[in-house]
């Protein structure tokens, strides 16, 4: 609908995850009336990213580096690898400042409906940064849905005769949540992994 | 969060408008899984939008030459001018095909709480427009909001003594609608509006 070079923006935009036909002309027409000097820290983010971004060759993680900088990192703990699905789930870990080990990003989960299988995921890696016997828990940290189980039980099952420790994170209510706005299938879980308080 | 590359991206996404953090971080991870070429079509689209896209000197609407697409064309009716806030209103209208004349943006609505009054506006060019007696109507198509209705009372109250003929869109229930969903303002106007039908 409009002349060449917007329509072309809102159409590249418009590819974007997330970002409708409307969304996309919206972010057209402020980036048509914004700054030159905007518009390109844009363009040079976004050139930077693709030039200096590639994966960590340990944990799978973005790096700009061979290795990322959780894996660079001496002090964080060898015997201990927490295993997700993205790099975004290595972000959202180390927010909560709980985990001092290392991670391994799987790149997505098991998932027939999109042909995502086990071959696709970086599980060969995994398994071979076991090989040397240094690691002692493996921590599941796919995500709580029907794929991040499906790969958490796939694995389990492969780690089993292996003689680690292999565990999952707690499903249950979240922190600050009400009760009853849990769903089903959430309370469920809180009922069945419920501890014993007190002394 | 990130390193370097990849958060510099994601701060730049979550400035475009309507874009939040999670969706700057999602589109920023699904460009880093793009593959180059599809991130260079983007990043030569915004340049491109830049470099060629200018405003039309007659109507002010988006243009890569001096004169938009409407504004070229011989067979658009020079007699009526229609009056918008935004580029993508001529497109909203333009897309009806029940508009032959040409149009003039003003580039926003009178807004005191933004600080945007008629100065702000192409409301000079507007008139000179007008000067020389070839246009007999002009179309006051503003959005039917506060700023709006206030831009076109404006309008309206500048050209009366020009012996023009000065319209604004009818509001009324959008078809395909509901009566029911309709709000009491909307409702109101399509009463205060309502016509005789039959012979």
């Amino acid at each position: 609908m409009y002349e060449g070079a917007v329509q072309d923006l809102i159409d590249e935009l418009g590819r974007l995850p997330g970002v409708g036909p409307k969304s996309a002309q919206r972010i057209a027409f402020h980036l048509l009336a914004s700054d030159a000097a905007d518009v390109r820290r844009l363009t040079d983010a976004l050139t930077q990213v693709k030039e200096r971004v590639r994966f960590c060759e340990v944990c799978g993680n973005v790096s700009e580096d061979d290795l990322c900088r959780v894996c660079r990192d001496p002090r964080r703990d060898v015997s201990v690898i927490c295993v997700v699905e993205e790099p975004k789930d290595v972000v959202a870990i180390e927010r909560t400042r709980e985990f001092r080990g290392r991670y391994h990003v799987l790149g997505g989960a098991i998932n027939p409906i999109e042909s995502v299988g086990p071959d696709d995921l970086r599980i060969k890696e995994l398994l071979s940064r076991l090989a040397d016997g240094s690691v002692t828990e493996v921590i599941l940290a796919t995500d709580p849905n029907v794929e991040g189980e499906a790969t958490a039980t796939y694995l389990s099952r492969l780690m089993g005769p292996m003689g680690l420790r292999v565990t999952r994170l707690a499903s249950g209510l979240p922190v600050g949540g009400d009760l009853e706005y849990a769903d089903e299938v959430t309370l469920g879980r809180a009922f069945e992994g419920r501890r014993v308080v007190g002394a």
